[in-house]
């Protein structure tokens, strides 16, 4: 039971580096950009106002392997998958792809929190609105 | 009667580009980082908490102009001067140096708000701890 | 005679800062990248390999003036317009707009140089195939 | 026989999100400002050019569990050492310090690369120069 996004873009000329291909920091910066998407495409938020807290979703792992280097203006697609739905967190599971190869694949794992007015945070249980999104597999985008 | 601040950094490797220099954006980086360290120096902080709000110092607008790159590794002197005090507003002007050479230079004017907890923003009158402190010049640092 | 091109965005929550707004920076890394999606809608591209020198469009000049904040998600437009083309440079001028209203304005100037193979950067005349389009107004999208 | 390196560094506010605190991406910037002050430090650079070719250390795996979230101008430590030198790659941990505990430890396998005047990239066995210290622990700076 695969929840499968899948997210197209391309590297900026800001995200090379001076080897020439995109820097490893943004790879992190492309997966979170695909769980963001995903939630917003069940109509869902990561950072939401409910009265006088804020939720939303620091991570608590998350790591790459690199394959292959992307170039500035290659387009590439973010492959996001669920792996794991917990009371309080969610693991995600991505693979870069381009021209049909994965060149990096990386996971992470982000926890549901309250911000709290007096600024600390604190993890609750996942909201039944997400809950019940993650556990039932949304059709596939665009593969 | 200038106030002076020196801020000594490298190019980063994560800052550089395809082209091997230091990406353009990085330069604003630089600038607001020597801010904030001036105003750390002062004793006071850019972000802080008064009872149910926040005061802050967003930016109204800031330039650069680019006569020379910086490269990898390459250390540079962040200089920046207080330009103009006003009722809201302050606004710095910086120089980059490389080996006592202008590479860059650049301005910014930022105001003084406070962020509600409703989460609009509103312009403050500068309070008096920076304003006592922005209009008497410091002493320059390592100039 | 304005060049213009427009450009969809969303905010990214990487992009947002403590004050819950978009970090300043970020525009100069939105007006970037519509002048390179500009250019790339033109058959063209600003990091080119010629034989053994690259062709390359660094900043001498960029700045903004920032008139509402945008916070997470928040869709806008890049409203980008060729301001003018001289021998070396092309000047773009950009509207940030959200909702049809402009929330920030910036102006760029971009020199076309050369890399060579020892590192060093030279400016170069426009090459014909840019020139050429530059100057001749490209019909607006989606405005 | 660890090899360690203490590195201080402060949250800029840029780094910071919405939620208030350092984006997570920002660790793996820190990690690798750790591994390149840590290679100067040697009196080497991992981004060196010999001859028409450049050697430099782009990354095949890296990783962060995070367990405390850092704040603007939070002080910090990143404590690096040396985990394994294989025949082309160098294995580094990183604990992320604040106040004498633990907030983040992170991984990361760099590989000596040659980036040929053609643009492929090539693993390469590691420098005699950079072998033969990292295999001799240098003395821990600051701890």
């Amino acid at each position: 039971m695969a929840h499968e996004f899948r997210m197209q873009r391309r590297v900026a000329y800001a995200e090379t580096d001076a080897a020439g291909i995109a820097h490893h920091t943004h790879f992190f910066l492309y997966m979170e950009e695909a769980e963001h998407a995903f939630i917003r495409s069940l109509g869902l938020s990561i950072f939401s106002e409910e009265g006088d807290r804020v939720v939303s979703w620091p991570r608590v792992s998350c790591s790459f392997d690199f394959d292959q280097p992307l170039r500035y203006d290659d387009a590439f697609d973010v492959c996001l998958s669920v792996e794991r739905v917990g009371d309080k967190s969610v693991t995600y599971r991505v693979e870069i792809e381009k021209d049909g190869e994965i060149v990096a694949t990386g996971r992470s794992t982000t926890v549901c929190c309250a911000l709290l007015p007096d600024g600390s945070i604190e993890s609750v249980a996942i909201p039944d609105a997400f809950r019940s999104q993650l556990e039932v597999s949304p059709p596939a985008q665009g593969s």
